[in-house]
């Protein structure tokens, strides 16, 4: 039977990477928790993921918050304070020299003998993370487009809660690939038949309707609330743009303007095709590409001080 | 901040724990697979637990016939032939001494950086297993019954495909057990707001009527297609018993004269409390009772047999 290779590819040109394991850093190849850990055997964990740029972290402490949400709505303990948490994510983007991409960060309920039962309470969690370097803002996606395909939504009824049960969006991602798109649009019908776009498989999804206004799903059990998509919508009203949070039907997303789609490692990205056809001009639309600019702005200057504010704790 | 225990607790009186891991066999304190495993990362893995009596598996090839169709279901790679898993389920409980337990076995599509994308199809699966000494016959259980409460089925779409996504299942049953029972029946409620059970936690669930009619889902997506299930409703048939194969609503469990699920490491369970009341007259039921005893003298003869064959085997 077949072995499991190690170590896994290395995304980078940089040092072999550093991987944190339950307290300790390891080199990604001797990176591994147990068989038993309940985030292997029953997708019992949480997780985030935080963009980097320039080294600094951006939007880190609402990642912290929206981690403490997706614990606590399933009882699982914490790993640590926020500070301990983010010293570790600093000193990962460290010691891995990361400029620009993102820190995985994963927390499972922890070892324990297999049961649909959880644990005790007094169980330690797991906490593992790494980095994954990236190219965010000259990203080539974001000069073309995402192609998006349609593919139903078959994911479960918490998708609020950040959890790494993703076998259902990882999968509509390569229906959608299949169908020769970038990625899927998840789509749930209702009563009538009417199909309404729920999220990306990985990202918050929006159109921009030949009227001008915004359309994006309000926050529900049915998508995850995205950090990236908070700060947006920010923007959005601080640009004194339309913008009116109900469920788009793929109707409406095939008669749009623009369409875009956001999250923490992509940042404003442009779709630019629908189920094989051009959306819009087929171009990136020009509130998605300034959307897309004042939010790369806006990063960058968080994530600058980020890491002065993390270069000054270093040299205390 | 916290650090995760090894070794696991040892479920059994017996030796060390030995468990399958990728190709080798280790203690179970040192069982561990990378942090890069789609099982721990995606939850992208399927699995199967086959019951031993005797030291003999039960049923295992409808078990491996079912993890084939997993398997191909969602692209991932086979682990290895029919056979040399078996021959390692076997090493597993001779190694572990198992006479009654369980064998669980579960393959992830392997170790890959991290992306909703799946890794090539030459990405070595990963395959691990490991043994759960248990009281299947003389389950103090199966004599006074379950109590089992009502829940909202929350998992998603694709139920006969047996994933480790078991995070809402195993968040069921825990909702269950705060309300004072056993086991979740997970409830789906159609337009007109009339809930009916899908299954339990990690079970298919039956009611008998009191015209003596026994009432279960029909196999769909709704549901996982029980092993257990389809040897159960054979022996339903063969003793010539009234069976409908149909979702039934909470008001017509409540209403049963008796019930009882079904799943390879329990077997045939009485139910006989539903939130909170007595199900029929509380006690396992006739009907419950003597499908149970069918079903155990089958599966003891299956495994005789398949420990017979695994000795003549050893002793070529």
């Amino acid at each position: 039977m077949t072995h499991t290779p190690f170590p896994p590819p290395d995304p980078s040109d940089g040092p072999p990477r550093v991987v944190y394991v339950n307290g300790a850093y390891a080199p990604a190849a001797e990176a591994m928790v147990s068989v038993f850990d309940r985030g292997f055997l029953f997708g019992d964990g949480v997780y985030e993921v935080s963009s980097v740029l320039e080294g600094g972290l951006v939007d880190n402490a609402a990642h912290m918050a929206r981690l403490r949400r997706s614990l606590e709505a399933l009882s699982i303990p914490s790993p640590g304070r926020d500070a301990e948490i983010e010293a570790m994510q600093r000193t990962l983007i460290a010691r891995n020299q990361l400029v620009e991409g993102v820190v995985y960060l994963q927390v499972s309920r922890g070892v324990a003998e297999r049961s649909f039962d959880w644990p005790s309470a007094e169980t330690p969690p797991s906490l593992i993370a790494f980095t994954q370097a990236k190219r965010i803002i000259d990203d080539p996606v974001a000069q073309r487009g995402l192609a998006v395909a349609c593919v139903p939504d078959l994911r479960w009824k918490r998708r609020d809660i950040k959890t790494v049960n993703l076998l259902p969006a990882s999968w509509a991602k390569m229906q959608a690939r299949a169908a020769g798109a970038d990625d899927a649009w998840m789509v749930e019908a209702d009563d009538d038949g009417v199909e309404r776009v729920t999220e990306g498989s990985s990202n918050n999804a929006y159109i921009v309707t030949t009227a001008g206004e915004i359309l994006t799903r309000p926050r529900s059990n049915a998508i995850l609330h995205g950090i990236t998509r908070r700060a947006v919508l920010r923007l959005v009203e601080a640009e004194g743009l339309q913008l009116t949070e109900r469920a788009f039907t793929v109707a409406e997303a095939r008669a749009a303007a623009e369409a875009f789609v956001t999250s923490a490692s992509t940042f404003v990205t442009p779709v630019t095709r629908l189920d094989g056809a051009p959306l819009g001009d087929g171009a990136p639309g020009p509130i998605t590409r300034r959307l897309r600019a004042l939010y790369i702005e806006m990063a960058r200057a968080e994530a600058r001080a980020d890491a002065r504010k993390s270069a000054a704790r270093a040299a205390e």
